[in-house]
């Protein structure tokens, strides 16, 4: 039987063998593995900045895709090791927030305590290779989640920074230097001119070559957010944008 | 069957989740799939860099391998997608040149057009997600090219900056800050010095090791092009390279 | 039958298309190949650094996982490259100490020397290309390491900065900051204090949420040897931490 795909999403960053080294616990589990990088350049610790690209990143992969989820501030101290489950897929994270934004409802929250499932003995500061990976790929080679650990009713859970259709903040700022707000498109009256700071920032387009280059804009993002752009430029360098700063109509 | 390999060329970094995001649409279309990265880091919107990062990659890569290449900064205006097909590969591209200087001749050109091959509804911002990641998805896994769109005879061409045998440019720089040059190794004449501004850089060598270290010299690259290096340090570093620059006989 | 995982080990960044090359030629040789990137962000050209990698990496893979490792400052000169056969695993890399610190003991070294592995011609300053990639693909294939080349019993070997109990150094910086000593986490005793410079850092911690915000400690780290951290928190900036410093009993 095929694997169900596991994907990591850490904040590990790339210049040490950390993500490495989950993928060689989990194909030691679960050889015929498809494993995916979904990201890990998060911000170290940033677990809001996670559960974010959680939310825009989930829908676009396969049914019964296992998501192992590793930013971890509190890693080797009392916080649980959580498992949640949707419709559609399954999550491993630290208890500490990561999947509260997920873009389906959980149907079933479980904690991951089995010790089996564990690398021995289990270090203080690496979880995600003695306790995530080895659950990940038990999970995709088909173990029922039952062996993980009780239910739990009482995960810990961050609000979205909800927006109200006028007023939203700045979420992150992309590779391109793209500021995704909260603002949902959708929510946005078609014609509403943007504000951001003392800058007036036309209505919401579609596309970045609408623009001249140069000109800063807003749009519709790929995720459903709000963006503001520059065209062919970057919007967060030429303003020195802030995480959390107002963007509202204007 | 065994699906084709699919290699992702991008400039969506890696930072975000953009990339795993592409192989999520992928894998659910083709769950067998075998996908590599090529490069995510050229220089946001550079085509140019992309198209020269085809260049060299593509020959290593087996037969019937789809490269679907993202830079894009154009996306969601009218430019068009397309797809070109070459003896051994096939490649899918915006229509901005970034397929201009493959190194196999194309046979055929097509639009990428079909409306029941895209993720709907099609953002302005992310067609990797939504146009190029599901028509790879399909050809990897045997669709034939005639269901992509109409053939084509007007592909958007970049020339490739054509070097005189005595007279070039700097192309890019890598990671080593060895600086690539547009001479071909083999059109130089053996014993011939470059120079580089003020610099007299001895004639071309074969290897970094034959040269005291630190000093600056110039080789015949692994792609067939003449790069200005610095035996265990970085040309680019020392002397604050700039893309265009003059590299000439002395 | 099922190919052996290859892993690649690098300097060679993700900023240029040379890991995916390797890819491409891997693929080409052994189409079923699952390839693992362990590393491709040790400072260029440091030995050192990468061998460490691997000592802390190398036991998390499965048996017969064959490491292709590729830090290579001598490049093209007559530098021999190598293969060394522990219990568990294979081993290529350039003939430089690379392989110095593996965690299992070599039982078999030989030179990779079989003129039909290679890609020709050979470059001169690419033989992750050209001889590494055929090479691993070939040995995860199933080829017999005795068509690679001759026995050898003289590879180069660089030794391990060994600590005293009481003093050791850095040896390196991961991506949080985290500083790790060569000091094995268990040949120090508990409740000994460590000292960098003038800072005393209480007993070695389990794990990073044991002290406040903001305060350096020491902990036993995943890979078994002591780190210097600060909690949510980057120990080498607040510091300034240089490689090769000292650390040592208060």
């Amino acid at each position: 039987m095929k694997n169900s795909p596991i994907v990591l999403l850490t904040d590990f960053g790339t210049s040490d063998p950390y993500v490495g080294i989950m993928k060689g616990v989990i194909l030691s589990r679960a050889p015929k593995a498809t494993i995916v990088d979904l990201c890990h350049e998060a911000a170290p610790q940033d677990v809001r900045m996670a559960a974010f690209q959680l939310l825009v990143s989930a829908p676009y992969f396969p049914d019964k895709t296992v998501f192992c989820c590793v930013v971890d501030p509190g890693v080797g101290s009392s916080r649980r090791a959580v498992w949640a489950k949707t419709k559609r897929h399954q999550f491993l994270a630290p208890d500490n927030g990561l999947l509260s934004w997920l873009p389906e409802p959980v149907v079933e929250w479980r904690t991951i305590e089995a010790e089996k499932l564990r690398l021995h003995p289990v270090s203080g500061t690496f979880h995600g290779r003695d306790v995530f990976a080895p659950a990940a790929a038990a999970l995709a080679s088909g173990l029922s989640a039952a062996k993980l650990g009780p239910k739990i009713l009482d995960p810990k859970r961050i609000p979205f920074p909800s927006a109200a259709k006028t007023r939203g903040e700045i979420l992150c700022v992309d590779h391109f230097g793209n500021a995704i707000t909260n603002l949902r498109a959708g929510d946005v009256l078609p014609g509403t001119e943007l504000r951001f700071r003392t800058e007036k920032i036309g209505p919401i387009g579609k596309h970045y070559a609408e623009r001249p280059v140069g000109q800063p804009m807003a749009l519709a993002g790929s995720s459903g957010f709000v963006e503001l752009a520059v065209r062919d430029g970057s919007f967060a360098d030429r303003f020195g944008v802030r995480i959390g700063e107002t963007v509202e109509s204007a």
